[in-house]
């Protein structure tokens, strides 16, 4: 792993945001409210999107180069929005990265934490892509912090939901038998709690609330937003010198894209950029 | 456009096939029985599929991109079995290949002809991916062919149906809604022909023959494995001198590739190469 240069007191370099498309931009507008000093440079490789069903071999590579695009961009922190990447490539990541980088299943799994507290024997399911779940990477984090005692996990990929958003149907009565035949499961077990593995899913939170009433719902993202804001103030590295920018890329400007990020982010398709990596 | 050199007389360069995935290998299949002697190598670009939802100049660079690929091989024939890239990226093909270059929108468009042969006002349907339908390359070949006279076109993007096939669920019942929610509009101007604009619709022509019964329904991929035929045996140009090999590369060997080609296509996935390209 390469030595990290930790963020510095009144740092002005930008904070890194990426994802494999525009998922993470979620997470992005998340961080830009909690922390409206901070220069944000964004990255979804549009041109390469899904990631969820490729092999851990090209999701790493195509992660690499994510990553020296924003350090190229001399960011101070980066913060990885995929699950998918998350998952199965952050320890390549963190090799490559002279800046602390922030994953979302280490944050994912403090918020389980808060679940376990309660007493009693704790389920806890997962649903994402089918790479981050045969990846395994939130059971291992999520026994390595808990231990096995007292605790079952349940994984499930459902790689429709992503398509489905896409298209616009996640508020359509459509997606309910599709979500009920993933969540079933789960359900069925009982669980307490259920991370939304996939930038995508926390779209669909009204739809698992009304299949799963009472079970935890956890946003990684929204968790990594937190871990993001203390790490900022921790080391009171806050932008204090200038206006704050918002820089988003993305490496195919694709119809699809520009609608998706009006409809669903209320984000100006002209304020982002077009860009070559690979 | 680059002078094409025609197949030669008992010519033993093989046959290109390439398509952004696996959907392809349907054609390859169909080509590989009705030319027993000839070799064939196959391309699928797994790396960065699908190109339906990506712009047209990013799908152009990756046609380019597996054609040098294909012309790196020697070969003497190239089929371009993705809709998305006959729709789009056929005529930047034409300009770097010295090869004959069949897609799939011309040989299609012949077999609307047989439709129209009979009297009457016509209305022909097309269902493909979002690339394909906004690009009309499918409206602009029938209408130079037949003119405008007599006859209306359809056409309706249908994002969701290669997702649902790649999950399995093409044959379960919940591939209904879907595919009549799709249907509606073509079902309801009574068309007479509907054209499967994307490798993967074929594996729904049941499910699409009972919610439109009595449609003609024309396989594209099936049209340009015809034309591949006459094109050989015009030139006598079938390899005569040794066994025949048929070699299968793909540019990312994810596990849910190797899942569906063993489920649809019965290849087996010992069989096929991994190779990177761009």
């Amino acid at each position: 792993m390469t030595p990290k240069i930790l963020p510095q007191k009144e740092d002005n370099r930008p904070i890194g945001v990426f994802d494999s498309g525009i998922g993470g931009l979620i997470a992005l507008t998340a961080l830009a409210k909690a922390l409206p000093q901070e220069d944000l440079v964004y990255l979804g490789d549009t041109a390469r999107v899904p990631y969820g069903d490729r092999s851990p071999e090209i999701v790493k590579n195509y992660a690499r180069e994510c990553v020296q695009f924003l350090l190229d961009h001399s960011v101070k922190l980066i913060v990885v929005a995929c699950n998918t990447v998350s998952a199965i490539a952050l320890s390549e990541i963190e090799k490559i990265s002279p800046v602390p980088v922030i994953g979302v299943i280490k944050p994912a799994v403090s918020a389980v934490s808060a679940v376990l507290l309660t007493p009693g024997y704790k389920k806890i399911g997962i649903i994402g892509t089918r790479v981050t779940v045969q990846s395994r990477s939130y059971e291992h984090e999520i026994y390595k912090i808990h231990g096995q005692a007292g605790l079952l996990i349940y994984a499930q990929a459902c790689p429709l939901f992503v398509p489905l958003i896409e298209e616009g149907w996640h508020e359509d009565p459509f997606i309910y038998p599709v979500a009920e035949k993933y969540l079933r499961p789960l359900k069925e077990e009982k669980i307490d709690a259920l991370i939304l593995g996939c930038t995508h899913y926390p779209l669909l939170r009204k739809v698992i609330e009304e299949i799963m009433p009472g079970v935890v719902l956890i946003d990684p993202a929204e968790e990594a937003t937190k871990q993001t804001v203390q790490i900022i103030q921790q080391y009171a590295s806050q932008n204090a010198y200038k206006e704050r920018q918002i820089e988003c890329y993305v490496t195919d400007l694709a119809p699809t894209f520009v609608r998706m990020v009006n409809q669903f982010l209320g984000v100006s398709p002209e304020a982002i950029r077009h860009v070559s990596i690979g």
